[in-house]
């Protein structure tokens, strides 16, 4: 089977950057998972052993707290911070700039709408920085939005691993209702160039393999977009997951992985499914 | 020939209140035409001796003289209020809008990109409220834009007569390029209501008389709406421009009229098809 890897993909600045810190700090925690990748995950444990918690409560103060690639909600990281913890932030610098902007803006008056999945982590924290929660949207699709009251001056951002096709759809529709739309545009260049990557690689091949985790927001995006030009396409946590009949009669293989997935993994899958 | 005339077309607000104050103001001059419509500005001077000059200068102090609905740039409206002149300001409302929008934005370190005709007296106005001249921007259409040098802190506003598809698709080209793009809608309502109805309309005719001022810019997008549903569009200043060869073999004839066309030449055209 002959294999092509997409341009760009795998590991983004930010994720890189946690890594590192999380390498630096042995016998750390992190709240909740540091990047949305298990594997990875365990390898920090077991090469650094770098706790993973849900609850600072359960972690004894005085250790090591290192926050999640995809920050926390405001009021936690506060209440952390009043605590005796030793506190290292690995928030992506583009995950920070959306919390901040969503502080100062809602702060100026503006009605807070963000174009995310009100899930995950990363909007939860993003969120958190409204001023004014009880009109704060988060919306998944704009067929969502359709269903809330809007206001008349409103600032719209983004998860940073959304599309910008369907960001352009939102803003055009709250242009038309609004006074004033500010518009940030926090999707994350990595996240724009894997996805452009994977548009064009899907194009060409029989069969695209997306590797990445399966709760991580940025792959299950490469996912869809992979899917739209090439219905065979899989999502797949490594290579224990990849199934020979997914390559009958195709000829060539194309690979993309997630923003938070290690290269070892992906060349893993690569020599698999050049072995078939 | 049966005629429909468009759910909404003809004056709105802001026309209609620059003639009442002109209508008010006997014996005063505008500096320019009051509105795109010879024929009433012709009914305001013969009824009401509201003069049009289009050099200040050339006016004797002392007099009164009616800012046009379009505005006019700032720099000559502080000349003018310098000079022994009782000014009237005709300004409409919405062009208002857009030029307290542009100056108070443009001090605020954003760079103004206008959408909008830069022959248009509107614009000419709009335009020269940005504090930094150099790199504000005047464009007619997305393809306009894509030369010009960017920022990444930009505002956008629109000329009160343009589509809002148009405006929207430039929005989302803004999007992809600046960190942060605050949007005005200054497009204003009674343009969008009149261009819906003409859509609308021109979908159900044969043929579509678009009655208004040539250099009008409102009635010029109106045309253009009809044109595309409807080949067999016309665009005329009064009944005397009609000509019965566009009506033949044709059942259903459908009118707008621009937003500076008074009702009693709209009336006039309607008469003229009627009995075709």
């Amino acid at each position: 089977m002959e294999v092509r890897l997409a341009k760009k993909h795998g590991f983004c600045f930010g994720v890189k950057r946690a890594i590192k810190i999380a390498e630096k700090n042995k016998n750390s925690f992190t709240l909740g998972p540091l990047i949305h990748n298990y594997q990875e995950i365990n390898r920090l444990q077991q090469n650094f052993n770098v706790g993973l918690e849900e609850d600072y409560t359960q972690i004894k103060e005085g250790s090591t707290l290192i926050i999640r690639t995809h920050g926390i909600p405001k009021g936690d990281l506060e209440k952390i911070k009043a605590k005796q913890f030793h506190v290292v932030d690995a928030t992506c610098p583009f995950v920070t700039k959306p919390q901040q902007i969503v502080e100062k803006i809602s702060q100026e008056g503006y009605q807070i709408i963000i174009f995310g999945d009100i899930t995950h982590p990363e909007i939860k924290g993003v969120m958190s920085y409204a001023k004014n929660q009880d009109n704060t949207i988060v919306i998944s699709d704009l067929q969502a939005l359709k269903q809330q009251k809007i206001y008349q001056k409103v600032a719209l951002i983004s998860q940073t691993t959304k599309q910008i096709e369907k960001f352009n759809e939102i803003a055009s529709y709250l242009i038309t209702k609004c006074h004033e739309v500010r518009i940030f545009n926090t999707i994350c260049n990595a996240t724009f160039d894997n996805q452009q990557s994977a548009r064009e690689l899907s194009l060409e091949v029989d069969v695209m393999v997306i590797v990445g985790g399966k709760t991580s927001s940025n792959t299950k995006q490469l996912f869809m977009i992979a899917k739209e030009n090439c219905k065979d396409s899989y999502l797949v946590e490594d290579e224990k997951e990849i199934q020979k009949e997914w390559f009958y009669g195709k000829k060539i293989c194309g690979i993309t992985a997630g923003a938070s997935t290690p290269d070892w993994i992906v060349q893993k899958v690569k020599e698999h499914i050049e072995n078939i």
